[in-house]
């Protein structure tokens, strides 16, 4: 039996990305984006919502790329932190001591202390409601070294990604895998 | 130091989405998409990527509406027999054994069994490469009744969302909260 809780954004999970650019001046900045996703294969992009008073906003519109670090639990205060505050104010990098990279392939910074990053163009810019959607095209994936597993892949159980709850506001975490994509249904087609 | 693994899709976390559509018969389906978020607060809307070669395409162009499920722990075999087949050679209903429900506000069904459905009316269709992006304004959010916790919320705990690690293919789980979000940076702005 199913209980109506309203038109809200309640989705389970969402992620905790670190939406890092330049501004006017060249200062670096990260924001925080839980209403994002992977939205194309090929090209491959991502897509990332900001309200337009966001100090990344003009940011990403001038100069067309934006970079996507992924939170991680040991550095969840510092993720939070960028979140609540805006670029306007405060210099994010120096107050928690994150340091700014500037990527070689689009022209915005991450920050090294997050293990995996995104690097984005700015593709589209769709405007919905009080959100903008910006689609980046994937320049590039890059990960911290003791993120990889033997495989050569990227290891999520090294990687410890923030999951968002937006119906209690917390951070969780993400636990050991349970089952195989592709593999564990095809007990059923049987 | 980090190392390239070129333009990927990879973001951590990704979602288990259990898309419900109706076909031009009006059979209802399941697709599960892993490229989806949500993408505006006002009004609250959900992004969804798929191919157009995907049996739900045409779905949701006709009837401009579509629900998403999410996949949790309980129905794990059953969520990934939904991504490994199509509504075009079985009813993955009756495979299931999942119980199709009608929709009393948007033109789509959804499962009965997973936890939490957003009821999605189609608002704007995105071409962006090899996938399109729908966008759905969410109408309602519905949840089972043993999913709330005491305080009238949904509760993630309860739901055991489903997280895709594409970087393995693997699904996993969500671990229980480990720091408050709006809070724990907080220290560091003193």
């Amino acid at each position: 039996m199913k209980k109506s809780v309203g038109a809200k954004t309640l989705l389970f999970p969402n992620p905790v990305l670190m939406v890092g650019t330049y501004d006017q001046a060249g200062k670096p900045n990260l924001m925080s984006a839980a209403w994002g996703g992977i939205c194309c294969s090929e090209p491959p992009c991502i897509a990332v919502s900001l309200r337009k008073a966001r100090y990344s906003y003009d940011c990403i519109v001038e100069r067309k790329a934006f970079t996507v670090g992924i939170a991680c639990e040991d550095k969840m205060a510092e993720a939070d932190y960028v979140g609540i505050t805006s670029g306007r104010d405060v210099d994010k990098f120096a107050v928690t001591g994150l340091t700014p990279v500037k990527s070689e392939l689009v022209d915005a910074p991450y920050a090294a202390e997050f293990p995996v990053v995104l690097e984005c163009r700015l593709l589209h810019t769709i405007e919905i409601g009080i959100h903008t959607q910006f689609i980046g095209e994937i320049i590039d994936v890059k990960g911290d070294t003791d993120v990889f597993s033997d495989d050569g892949l990227l290891d999520i159980m090294k990687i410890k990604p923030l999951v968002y709850d937006a119906s209690h506001r917390g951070y969780h975490g993400v636990t050991s895998c349970i089952g195989r994509a592709y593999t564990i249904g095809k007990e059923l087609q049987k």
